[in-house]
């Protein structure tokens, strides 16, 4: 079960003026559940997305980013699950292309106005047909289903639906946000999540809704890691419809920090589900590197803890086997750390300083803190003023057993 | 059960003229166990040593290296396992240190003649009376045990004992060489790995043994992974006894490529043995990259492979579920790569081509490949004429089972 974490009721979630939603059950990969969304998006909306740095990318990613490239509005997303149409060559993006022209014909509008998402197994065709034949019914309910539905479309192994909703005063008038997002393993987003899709009514410019996405994603998607694995189809997408009274429109004031720290909220707490519900987690850890000389060598050592299997496991166990966090710092590839002048810390108990064991450190207290389902980790370098934060999970038996069965 | 690894049976282990062993049980960690080696050197030896990279390295590592660099000639090693003495400061040198002298006072000579190693729980204060306590023991033995029993003595979650001999002809005279090696997790060496000794009968200076070391682990050590986790506790010692008849004074010629090829094969065993033996292994892996611009791209992307817990358990699964090494192999940080150019191939089966799954490829054949137990993965960049090769196994329940347990 995820840890720490109950989905937002449906009630709780907000719809956004100018976004319809319609879901579907195409038979992609399972009978019996809906696996097919469209995201509808009214006129003079602005779209700005961010997408995986895998080499591989999946051919839905190289259509979106043509699409948005092209410089037309966007008027639909369509996301399935079941199938990620990565790993598929030409074959795959002509797939892709012949989803987004389906739908455009359906809703009226030019293919380069439709941008295409897909999730699940990787180097598998996509089963076009059943995607085109589920459209219809995706598009006759437009309007019926909710964002709750829409986050229940996208999951795979997700074990609970992730949506949050927010509101935020702009010169005195309210901005709603939205946002969606599954994800559960192949987590290691760079540039962005497995997929998010965050809508906002405010009326915000594209240059602005983008530099609003590129700091949302690196301060939520960007810091959590399941597995290691950046995903071959990472996209994370923000919406801005226009259709509320606020309006944002530079890059500086009130106004504009207000809206990039509500969306960055909105997309924090989306990233910090994924982990919560990562792929046979039992216990949620921030991994916090502190006065270090530049962020880059905070995430450096942060992502070797994350990472690391021994870590891991131990936490998954409530061992507080701590020297493996040691070894971890020590292997960050820091070649002028000198690990003497740091100090590791469980929640607020000093663990470590002076190259070893502090001397006040008893296990029962790394114990106590090690058996709670959240737990902070916080590693003090002292040679600077820089900082990072890593959400991760441990490593259980079900992350093995839900990998190994993934197919089956 | 380690993944088609037999132990070298005790009576093909030869004995290195000029280095006599001794065990004994400390009880360190547990009780009616072998745990503490020595292994005595007569004069006149060479000894050369690689140690971890890891910021965070042991405390016997630090006394090893300046033992080293003191320039006096090297008596004995004396290892124990049970306790790393890593993480533990300037205490954990202080009893290094003590452990050095006790034994230099035991045999006659200088405590800098003494290389100290330790294997084991990381931040525990190494208990330093029981190991003192034990040396006379192996002291008074030393000559009575044999490789085996040192291969045994240094086992922490080992299942079996890790040896191997090989003679070869240098200009007409036979030279021995016979190593042992010590690792199961946190393998993942960075210039050696958890712990090998490897030595010969032949006479080498100091400088020459130095350059075979240093092939040797970089073709062999350095090119396995089970977890990904660099140990603070790597090192790998290389002795020349200079007491049979052999002879090598160059770093080159055919007598200097005869004994570096014959180290290198013991070291590439040993390297493989770990990996067979790696913590719940049930497959081993070899990922061959090759025709890359460089050794460090095909090196990347083969690490990329070998770490990615999803293709790990996959293969655990015997589930061709080949997409993860494609994804992996996107991820890799080549930023040039042309996804469409490379070739991936299971065994002898080619599975994907042209940024896709190969027209040719069955399923069936890859669920053939992927029953076996040990299993090549190749992949052909079709970008250059360098080539790597990496070794890994599976991540399977028995893992998080062994390190979820590890110190109960």
């Amino acid at each position: 079960m995820p840890v720490n974490f109950t989905p937002t009721p449906r009630e709780q979630l907000l719809p956004i003026s100018g976004i319809s939603l319609g879901v579907a059950e195409a038979n992609i990969k399972k009978p019996g559940r809906k696996d097919l969304l469209v995201m509808a998006i009214e006129d003079h909306a602005e779209v700005s997305a961010v997408f995986t740095q895998n080499r591989f990318c999946a051919a839905p990613v190289t259509i979106a980013r043509n699409h948005l490239e092209s410089g037309k509005s966007i008027r639909a997303l369509v996301i399935n699950t079941g199938n990620a149409n990565a790993g598929t060559g030409d074959e795959g993006l002509s797939r892709a292309t012949t989803v987004c022209s389906a739908l455009s014909e359906l809703i009226g509008c030019n293919p380069e106005q439709v941008l295409p998402f897909s999730t699940g197994v990787i180097m598998e065709p996509l089963p076009v047909d059943k995607i085109t034949q589920g459209l219809p019914s995706c598009v006759d309910h437009l309007g019926q289903a909710d964002w709750f539905d829409a986050a229940q479309a996208i999951m795979t192994t997700d074990i609970v639906p992730k949506a949050f909703s927010k509101q935020v005063s702009i010169s005195g008038q309210t901005a709603t946000i939205t946002g969606i997002a599954k994800g559960s393993g192949m987590i290691h987003p760079n540039m962005a999540t497995m997929l998010g899709f965050i809508a906002t009514d405010a009326a915000v410019p594209q240059a602005v809704l983008q530099a609003i996405l590129q700091h949302a994603t690196a301060k939520s998607f960007n810091c959590i890691t399941v597995d290691g694995d950046t995903s071959t189809n990472d996209a994370c997408v923000l919406i801005a419809t226009g259709k509320g009274g606020a309006q944002v429109s530079g890059t500086t004031g009130d106004d504009y920090l207000a809206l990039r720290d509500a969306v960055t909220e909105v997309a924090t707490l989306l990233a910090q589900a994924i982990v919560r519900d990562g792929e046979g987690a039992t216990k949620f850890m921030t991994i916090q590197v502190e006065d270090g000389k530049n962020e880059a060598e905070c995430r450096r050592i942060a992502y070797a803890i994350a990472h690391s299997p021994l870590v891991k496991t131990a936490f998954f166990a409530s061992d507080p086997n701590l020297g493996r966090i040691l070894a971890a710092i020590g292997y960050a590839g820091i070649h002028d750390l000198d690990v003497s002048k740091l100090q590791l810390f469980l929640g607020d108990v000093l663990v470590a300083e002076n190259g070893g064991r502090a001397a006040s450190y008893r296990e029962a207290d790394g114990q106590r803190i090690m058996q709670q389902p959240e737990i902070l980790v916080r590693v003090v370098l002292h040679r600077g003023a820089a900082n990072a934060t890593v959400w991760t999970c441990d490593f259980s038996y079900d992350y093995v057993k839900i990998n190994a069965e993934y197919r089956s």
